[in-house]
């Protein structure tokens, strides 16, 4: 009886085991998630069967643990990594909790790979129309009045190779480069204000001290309200691949224009038109003309799980998981359909739900092991709906590769495996 | 004059070295925080300073970063570190921004060490008082309704030594016990309902598999509420020194009731009276009696900058900054005085407001020069207030070591050295 307990337990391991279970209730499929035991239960916990690796105790309360450590590191057992290729990484949403993405996992995208940068040598100039150009060490900027907010950063590259068809295989590579930090620092305008903003001054260049010399010009007056300098990152300093020790963090706007690495800040009169914002980042429309300064990330969501490469290995219940986000504001509402986009139910937000952030949606499903295509669409504050594919090509064409916000369509055949489907 | 600049930039760089400056405006101390510059600046830039480490670049600029990796990991110019010592750590409080802590740096304790666990093994039993006795896997409560939410845990112990007079130097040594993370997990009251709760049931055991089989009893009616089942912290699974792969969580209870590698929950008609609940982690009062059962973490704040052990070099002015908490709900205010509690002033506090989570608190001040003592007191959404430590023993009297929250102060004298007084 108790081996057969044990053996039972041990199926139940695969993510996507589901008994097989009556139709549902509410609470009648959780039943299924675990075992019914005898009275001798008690007797599997004590005499766990022995693996193979050699330093893991039969029975862990029979060992003294390790002791405490200055720096902690994740559990060995634990693997799930970026998928990373030279200049960037992808965040495995699929394995990840919750809104805040861990700072070992925050995506990455750098154009000459990651400076090594000794913090005490760095500073941060702030010139051109300026009344007074300053030059800052980075102990200086921390003794500004300091503000911290949760929110997401996201490529405008994020699902730039979903326009023509499905390509990628998760939703590590549909979607992979977003993710959401605690990014503290100094608001950017109190920081210009100190230098004196001169009259002419309309546009800002920033640039960062990257091997890239990455560098992009943005309005003055549309960054002057939220714009942070940020040293901080999830309570520690940024990481090497955010941008330490000083990022510009422009909220809700495409990932590029958030410069890393931060040396130079230049008021200027107009755009610069540099590299990044003629030949890069912008959206080739079907005419022939770009589409140019396209900064706000707008409404998207994402299925998380179960989402492309998993399994359901049979009917039952399935908590659907995904994020949402908008650069313009708050999530107001997610729905989710299981029948490709014709009926549609409304997923649960995860409080809180803040501006500029990603937010988690939930909603309960039974499957019943027939062929389904599940979907997200998300509506932010301001009443933009996320687009379906063919909306959003109907107007921007297919010759462009970035802010590509489409509903995700996740096919499940009636083997249980999920992939990415254009529908 | 290039070298002039350079070499005044380079001064500036301990943290509280403030420039001296005329009397105070809002704007005008800021000016003092950087460098006035003529047009030469960009040159300081484009020659910084060689130094010692070989493998720094001299600019950065020149020389290709290093390629994205799978997991990330800090700057090597970034050593903070939790005060390790055998069965606990304490978080650096004085170092971290915003309300996240770093994984990494997230205070622990723990009564026989770290055990530890392939999670593919671990088990979480439910029987006792109810109707089916239930064996978990992982995957199988991963199965269920997720929650996730961003919350405070504190060890009761935290301040234990400062009741009898100042005893840590800095604050991670006197309320280094506490830290905040997005945790997710189960609602235990789903899991319970389950295996169906019998009506005699009234309390709850929980059991960690550590080989100090940490065990505490709960009553049942209280935690059915808020009490979630977590297997993740900040995203990713639980860190090895925060229970994983299972920990029990009881939103703003004392730390050691939210049992780590948590393999077991009984329910029964009446406290268990465990070592943790008899010998420990009781308060004993003045007239030999002793109080038992003291869940609730009291509202608490500190200040972490200025603190312990840091020192203003010069007059000027300071964002005094801190956190506070609740173990019963929202942080309502935070007062923060600056002559030892004679007058005191209302300190902002940073959105979002979270129950039962670290709230970040700042507010300006101008240092004079003179001796000050620095205090922070918080009241909750209760209308609770945190107390002086002279309040607090008036009624607990010395002989108790847990839950001291009372109001911490930080002496600052005419050369700037921060240490902690009892006033």
């Amino acid at each position: 009886m108790n081996e057969d307990l044990a053996r039972r337990s041990q199926e139940g391991s695969s993510e996507w085991t589901i008994r097989q279970k009556d139709p549902p209730t509410r609470r009648a499929f959780l039943v299924g998630a675990a075992s019914l035991l005898g009275l001798s239960a008690a007797h599997v916990l004590l005499n766990p069967r022995s693996v193979n690796a050699q330093d893991v105790p039969d029975d862990p309360m029979r060992v003294p643990g390790s002791h405490a450590s200055a720096y902690g590191s994740r559990s060995r057992f634990e693997q799930t990594q970026r998928l990373a290729k030279a200049q960037r990484s992808r965040t495995p949403l699929q394995d990840l909790h919750g809104i805040i993405t861990p700072s070992a996992l925050h995506f990455e995208r750098h154009h000459n790979g990651v400076p090594l940068i000794d913090p005490s040598r760095h500073r941060l100039l702030v010139h051109g129309l300026v009344k007074r150009p300053l030059l800052f060490t980075l102990e200086e900027l921390k003794r500004f009045p300091a503000t911290s907010r949760i929110m997401f950063i996201e490529c405008s590259g994020n699902s730039g190779k979903e326009w023509k068809g499905p390509n990628g295989k998760t939703v590590q590579e549909t979607h992979g480069l977003t993710s959401t930090s605690e990014w503290t620092g100094v608001r950017l305008a109190m920081v210009l204000e100190e230098a004196g903003i001169k009259p002419q001054a309309t546009w800002m260049l920033a640039e960062g001290s990257d091997a890239a010399a990455m560098t992009r010009s943005v309005p003055l007056d549309r960054v002057m309200e939220e714009a942070l300098l940020c040293y901080a990152q999830n309570g520690e300093p940024l990481r090497p691949e955010q941008g330490y020790p000083l990022r510009l963090l422009l909220p809700g706007w495409e990932g590029n224009t958030c410069i890393k690495w931060l040396r130079r800040l230049k008021l200027v009169s107009a755009p610069v038109m540099t590299r990044e914002e003629t030949s890069k980042y912008t959206d080739l429309m079907p005419d022939g003309t770009a589409r140019q300064f396209t900064f706000e990330m707008e409404a998207k969501s994402v299925i998380t799980s179960p989402s492309g490469g998993q399994r359901l290995p049979s009917p039952g219940f399935v908590e659907i998981r995904g994020l949402a986000w908008s650069g313009r504001g708050r999530i107001e509402q997610v729905e989710v359909s299981v029948d490709g986009g014709k009926t549609w139910r409304k997923a649960e937000l995860q409080d809180p739900v803040l501006p500029k952030c990603h937010t988690r949606f939930r909603i309960d499903w039974w499957w019943n092991g027939e062929a389904a295509v599940l979907q997200s669409r998300c509506t932010d504050e301001t009443g933009y709906r996320q687009p379906t594919l063919q909306a959003l090509v109907a107007v921007r064409g297919t010759n462009s590769y970035y802010h590509n916000n489409a509903i995700q369509s996740w096919h499940i055949d009636r083997t249980g495996l999920v992939r990415n489907v254009h529908v």
